[in-house]
């Protein structure tokens, strides 16, 4: 029997390359971005008609397994109140002592209370904190492992401390004041910042960015609790849409009856090589006996380092990639993942994995350097590049995970297209890296033809445009000042 | 039936206080000790005749299971090549390239080929040390966890990698140029210092005494592979009869027909504070219904930093507290843990435990801030008190063991002796600290009375008289040259 999915997308792209910022959180602190680029999801518009062949089913209406990985810790953690009980619960809050969110606090909700972190029902208390630092995993009250690499915690100073006092429960309120959750059962234990640093980067080098947004500036106490979120977060910027939480991803993948889902994690454009990959990981899937594994693209949403493309322009590009053809839109679902961005190589990579084992993915594909970044002040990289790999496949609680090593590819300059790389022929490649790919788009040089799709490519260059137009602005300002 | 032991302890105490050094280190580089303080080993001349009521047992003449606790990975691994063997094997060796051994090495040797590091066979290899790092534990093939905190490794020169080459086996030599083992199929990896430092540490701050010893200076790369011992690893400084290996341990336990072995780790002058606390524990062991626990007080004695108390010292100094009868022989089996210190608080004292558990004890005692010590360059300490304790509790691999929490000890100004802390008149209560105490036994001054035995303090102010007098003899010898 044969699959039939019939996919159809409606964009309604309204382009404003003038808002593009350098930083995805440049003007995060100020004013959350409005203007929308997307107004639908590709997803939302889907229509298809399964027919589907079951491996040891006989009916032909049969219904199929799609919950295809448990979430960590057995059940999908959700702490979105219901909105009957809203009102009392809002009420209750206000009359608890407060702790002020930063927007990266706010990300750290956002993943808490859709489960992408289950089992972890809140901001770690401190058992959970040294587990998480000297094991990457939380022993369970079963004696199983759950996987957990990243600290997920919320500092607060001195100040704050001292008015919480012994109250058991904090209001949480967002960086405009609003009320956004409840955090119960509070412990407050020290921030021992340097410690969390090394273990976590494995350096204390100055300038790494998540260091410098999130962890320098930070008190000295965390605060962990039960936590409980008064609406689902939103972020009023064109994008939310996007952000499918575990819940909804797995319900989309249980309606497309996906028998396999391969997760791409990403905070770059896409390009042809990445593409080829994916594909490819589609082609083995199919060979290895899946009948529809679907590839959840899932770019990383929450905060990035000031030299990466934005979240905007980098939705803006994959939906063109899509439209481009370059990957199959009836098996690929584009969504956000809302966690910010650390650059804590093989610590890191395992949070990525683990999150979207939560969010139903059975495949990951990890690449070279995964999460990885430049020494902050040494000339090489961070991390060893095959150490995120290697990790990432030994990582306790992750043994239920399917891991797909990247194939490297690059660009064959003989065949004119991104292609994997042959090393009985290296001197016909090209390896085109982020840098040298910021650099065309920078200076309006076009790539080897077939490196990105034209529609990808041009997003990027606007982009780049726009941004050094708003220099010379800025520059010109300051000269005429 | 009540249990009769008898316990007769002859020592030859050879005290020559002369050739005590300021650190542990300070001449390991180029002689080692030869003179012996002690001739034989109290555990030796111990002649008992058990009468013990085992519960379950109608048998007068039962034979009790004594193993109390398997080692990690079920067996206790030994590398010491049989006899038989050794001139094949030391034939064998001359023929490979040669890896050259430091004293630290050496004392990892001995580590390793005893068992101590059970399930580990060698010098890690990659996949271990990544584990290690990032999990402090080693998955094993059936699918259970070892704990394993400390990387165990083995660093060589740019030089040494290319004179191995290709060679799939090295030859181990030590310091002075003996054939020490072999190291067979072996693997050459990068070694990663300030992210080896970082994630074990928890700060890459300048000062770690280990850091300084092991790590700045050794080579780039690491070696790791199996481990054959060609002999037992001896040091010739008159107390290798104190080094019992796991095995030995065992046996012993099992002679005295031990039902519970609860081991203390130290690295200190034992004083009433310690005493009382082990005897405390036993006394509670005892209401717990065992009815034989033995106390393995097990000093470490490799590598240690330069203000710390040398090992010989040490050891003369806890055989004076069992001779002076503040702890009972009959119940007491005192030897040498040949580990190396690393100062490396949460992550250590799980290798401090580990070990014992390979070594028979199915109880530890962990006190305040195990394995800690002063940040290097901050007014702190380096570790969060607390967190030793915790992160032992919850290491994965240790669940088999059964943490006892140090009680704090202080001196009764009222009662005139070392007693646990009551706070409901901590007044009265004084803390001597390792600095104090120290400063006390330099200046010649007496501490109170009751806080260490009169024949253990006198080793200590010996110690440190005769250390003030080479100083002096040195600042005199600068002055006339």
């Amino acid at each position: 029997m044969s699959l039939t999915i019939k996919l159809h997308i409606t964009n309604h792209l309204n382009l404003k390359l003038g808002t593009i910022k350098k930083s995805s959180y440049t003007n995060y602190n100020t004013k959350i971005r409005h203007k929308p680029i997307y107004h639908s999801n590709p997803l939302i518009s889907t229509v298809y008609k399964p027919t589907m062949h079951v491996v040891g089913s006989s009916s032909s209406s049969c219904s199929i397994k799609s919950s295809l990985i448990d979430p960590d810790g057995g059940a999908l953690v959700d702490l979105v109140v219901p909105e009957s009980e809203r009102g009392k619960k809002r009420s209750e809050a206000q009359a608890m002592p407060k702790v002020r969110l930063t927007k990266v606090d706010i990300e750290w909700v956002h993943v808490i209370s859709e489960g992408w972190a289950s089992p972890l029902r809140g901001f770690m208390r401190e058992s959970e904190y040294l587990q998480t630092l000297h094991f990457n995993c939380l022993r369970m009250k079963d004696g199983s492992v759950a996987n957990m690499s990243l600290p997920i915690v919320l500092a607060i100073d001195d100040e704050t401390k001292e008015r919480i006092g012994s109250s058991p429960n904090v209001g949480l309120v967002g960086p405009d004041g609003d009320l956004v959750g409840i955090l119960r059962s509070i412990e407050i234990y020290k921030h021992h910042k340097e410690e969390r640093i090394a273990r976590t980067w494995g350096t204390t080098a100055p300038g790494l960015p998540y260091v410098e947004e999130a962890i320098t500036p930070a008190g000295n106490w965390l605060v962990g609790g039960d936590l409980e979120v008064l609406n689902p977060i939103k972020y009023n910027d064109g994008l939310d849409h996007y952000r499918l939480s575990p819940k909804q991803l797995r319900k989309e993948f249980d309606r497309r009856q996906a028998d396999a889902v391969f997760a791409f994690q990403l905070r770059n454009p896409v390009h042809n090589g990445h593409a080829l990959l994916m594909n490819d990981t589609r082609r083995g899937l199919l060979e290895m006996g899946y009948r529809n594994p679907i590839l959840l693209l899932h770019p990383l949403g929450g905060f990035t380092k000031a030299d990466d493309v934005p979240l905007d322009v980098r939705m803006e590009q994959h939906s063109k990639v899509l439209e481009d053809g370059v990957l199959d839109p009836e098996t690929t679902i584009v969504a956000i993942f809302p966690s910010p961005m650390q650059y804590a190589g093989p610590t890191e990579v395992q949070w990525h994995a683990k999150a979207r084992v939560n969010a139903g993915a059975n495949f990951y594909i990890v690449g070279r350097d995964p999460a990885g970044m430049g020494h902050p002040t040494e000339k090489r990289d961070l991390y060893d590049p095959d150490h995120g790999k290697k990790v990432l496949s030994m990582a306790p609680g992750l043994e239920k995970l399917n891991i797909l090593p990247f194939k490297v590819a690059a660009y064959d300059t003989l065949e004119k297209k991104m292609a994997f790389f042959d090393p009985s022929r290296a001197e016909d490649f090209l390896f085109i890296s982020g840098t040298k790919m910021r650099t065309y788009a920078r200076t309006g040089e076009n790539p080897p033809e077939g490196f990105m799709c034209p529609g990808g490519w041009t997003v990027l260059v606007n982009y780049y445009k726009g941004l050094q137009a708003e220099e010379a602005s800025q520059q010109q300002a300051v000269l005429t000042a």
